[in-house]
């Protein structure tokens, strides 16, 4: 490249927004990113670090030389920044650390003594504070000399002596007013708040609900220690919508469109591998029965349907349990009312599929035994199918067990074996009239 | 209630959150809400109205006598009515439009003009904007003229004098310029925006990605004709998550914790329905091949665990496909790319459960026929098994049909009849070795 073209190349990049940059990082080819870092300054590198996901970002640091690195951190917002360290060596981490500034340091050190997926490890020092004795001119003064570090500043918040959450004011409230009107006479004083140790989804949800653009983050003495943006608040919905999904498909963590098939593979193995060992229990139990299918091989007929109807009763069950456990607060009222409500569902569903099938069975096989047997099975397999698509996340959640076992698969596939038992059940108390 | 207490009652309303309100009023008994409703003010009206479910906003509306109705709806923010109005009968609708403000009116109209899910639908008139000659003194001027009724005013849009949209001021910005600089010369130029008939997801995207706040909409001159704000894309967008578990359950639009039984049940049987006949075809099959199941009725105890594997490898590759739809932008290249790598995993996933279920079935049945028929078949359906929860949803996104049609239980019940078929063609192919 030639002196002229660099120059243009650089009023370019400064002109772009850090998502984009980071873009055009991802699509170069890894020969020439080496000389594309080096057109950035130690503020874009921060702001494009932010942008990637885990992996090149521990790419693009081993890009950087140790002391260049440690620029970049420096510049970087805290709570990307103990994201980005929790997966680095330790040994690396305490470098690092020791080698940026004090004061940063501190502060991300601090960030990441609070649990993973909590208010406090996700907050942000970047906002601005008032005390509440300031008048508008004051904080006009303060937010002058502030604007440029406040990641967000669209609220400020007002504290008292002991730096105790009081109240909130917005730019629209600075603008209204008279610039010697005291601010604790204008603030808003119901400030909605969430604790440090709040879960990210939570806060996500009070986000979300309130139309907010962030939310402060007090410690358990009600003094104000940082804030959460909406867009950070964004990433996590988005994120708890794909576990959602993950949960319900067992796809695997974190597949998408770019993952590498051998990667995609070994991810999802393992669930498969279970499944298929889960699935040889059902083959188990028709073996129990051979000698009633042996006599009556019609009843294989109605196998698949029966098996697959109770696990797709399940699995509807199950999406509306696992997305009204991350949408919503739940206590036993709730949980008695969304059991009793799927009970309904399953009796409903159940009586008006047996009766159809039933029918069917008869016309088709020309036996009312038979249509009888394939009926009942299905009025209970599908009750059963319901409340396990139910009971079964909302177990695993009371238990705080890492909800993707409850998955879609794993559901279908237990009601899998329940519905086939319960049929070969009832159709081996009725072989003689079967025959 | 003494007038005390309705004094009290007055001034804790006009502290809370209309999300609150909005709540407290859907907690009361349908005999107290009319009394409740009474206490509220035309403002605070149009703001739970914005936070109730569709039923509700009728159900609210109806309460309401009909001058006050239409008081409310001027209040109400325009994107809001738009789709409140979109389903009242069109009698209601035309005469609620006659009544209100003609500007207001007027607005909405046009709002309405644009096709649902668009940018241009969604849309608020709410911001401000700034002729590009204006120093940033005469911003301050404007600001505090336009403060009380602009939704949003985190960024400031600038305009020249045919209303394009130029550039873009953060209140940053101005809080750091010097009273007489001109807006041109400090405003952002490289301003990202979308068109009217930008897709919401679209525009969902781009806030997420860029971590806006808002984002302007133009038309094709590239007049800013309004904005969209970030908490009404993050509905968009928690709007689309739902929808993708919906598609991959089956469980039916809209059901939540507060659905009825009866329209649960309502809701979902027609999947049901639908799916207990195509669960007979996998029967028919099975009865096709009852010759072959007669003479090695140990073939019936694979079946459940072949449908069920793979109907559980075509769930995972829908989930990554139908997430990988919504939140990223597809081209050809995009598919191509997707469909080999699925077809990769699917070679990776079938020959190693097919090895797996090989050795398994040899040593329980003590047969290496039917271990291999088994284990081939088990090859081919997880490929296939796999490369139909690829490209089925695919095409139907192609043909722009209803998404919901490609969901988890259908195409997991059509990789039930496959898997059944090859396994019996398979088997039947064999036959003489097996007996």
């Amino acid at each position: 490249l030639k002196e002229a073209k660099r120059n243009e190349l650089q009023l370019l990049l400064d002109e772009l927004h850090p998502y984009d940059i980071a873009n055009l990082y991802e699509m170069l080819p890894d020969k020439h990113r080496n000389r594309f870092l080096s057109f950035l300054s130690i503020a874009q590198l921060a702001d494009i670090l932010q942008e990637l996901d885990k992996e090149q970002q521990q790419n693009l640091l081993n890009k950087l030389d140790a002391k260049k690195a440690v620029h970049v951190m420096d510049e970087m917002d805290n709570d990307d920044l103990a994201n980005l360290l929790e997966d680095i060596s330790p040994e690396n981490k305490i470098n690092f650390l020791a080698k940026m500034k004090k004061e940063e340091s501190q502060v991300v050190q601090d960030l990441m003594n609070y649990p993973p997926e909590t208010a406090g490890r996700l907050m942000t020092n970047r906002y601005v504070w008032i005390p509440q004795h300031y008048t508008v001119k004051d904080v006009m003064v303060k937010l002058r000399e502030y604007a440029e570090i406040a990641e967000s500043i669209n609220y400020l918040y007002v504290i008292n002596e002991e730096k105790k959450l009081t109240g909130v004011l917005s730019y629209r409230d600075l603008i209204l007013s008279e610039p010697n009107q005291q601010v604790k006479n204008i603030m808003y004083e119901r400030v909605i708040s969430v604790t440090v140790d709040t879960d990210q989804e939570h806060a996500a949800q009070i986000i979300q609900r309130y139309d907010f653009l962030a939310v402060p983050v007090v410690n358990h003495d009600h003094v104000l220690v940082g804030i959460l943006t909406v867009d950070d608040m964004i990433d996590v919905l988005m994120k708890e919508a794909t576990e959602d999904i993950e949960k319900l498909s067992a796809s695997g963590k974190d597949i998408d469109f770019d993952t590498k098939a051998p990667v995609a593979a070994y991810r999802r193995l393992p669930w498969l591998i279970l499944l298929l060992f889960i699935g040889l229990i059902s083959g188990t139990i028709v073996s129990t029965f051979e000698e009633t299918l042996e006599k009556v091989v019609a009843l294989a007929f109605f196998m698949p349907m029966i098996a697959g109807m109770t696990g797709n009763t399940g699995t509807q069950s199950l999406a509306v349990v696992v997305r009204g456990l991350t949408t919503r607060d739940i206590n036993k009222v709730v949980i008695a009312k969304i059991i009793f409500r799927e009970l309904l569902v399953g009796i409903i569903i159940g009586v008006t599929c047996g009766i159809l099938i039933s029918v069917i069975a008869y016309i088709w096989q020309g036996s009312p035994i038979l249509g009888l047997v394939v009926g009942s099975t299905l009025v209970v397999t599908l009750i059963i199918g319901t409340l396990a698509g139910t009971i079964i996340p909302l177990i695993l959640h009371h238990f705080k067990i890492d909800p993707a076992v409850a998955s879609g698969p794993l559901i279908t596939t237990l009601n899998d074996i329940l519905s086939l038992m319960i049929y070969f059940g009832i159709a081996t108390i009725f072989i003689s009239h079967l025959m």
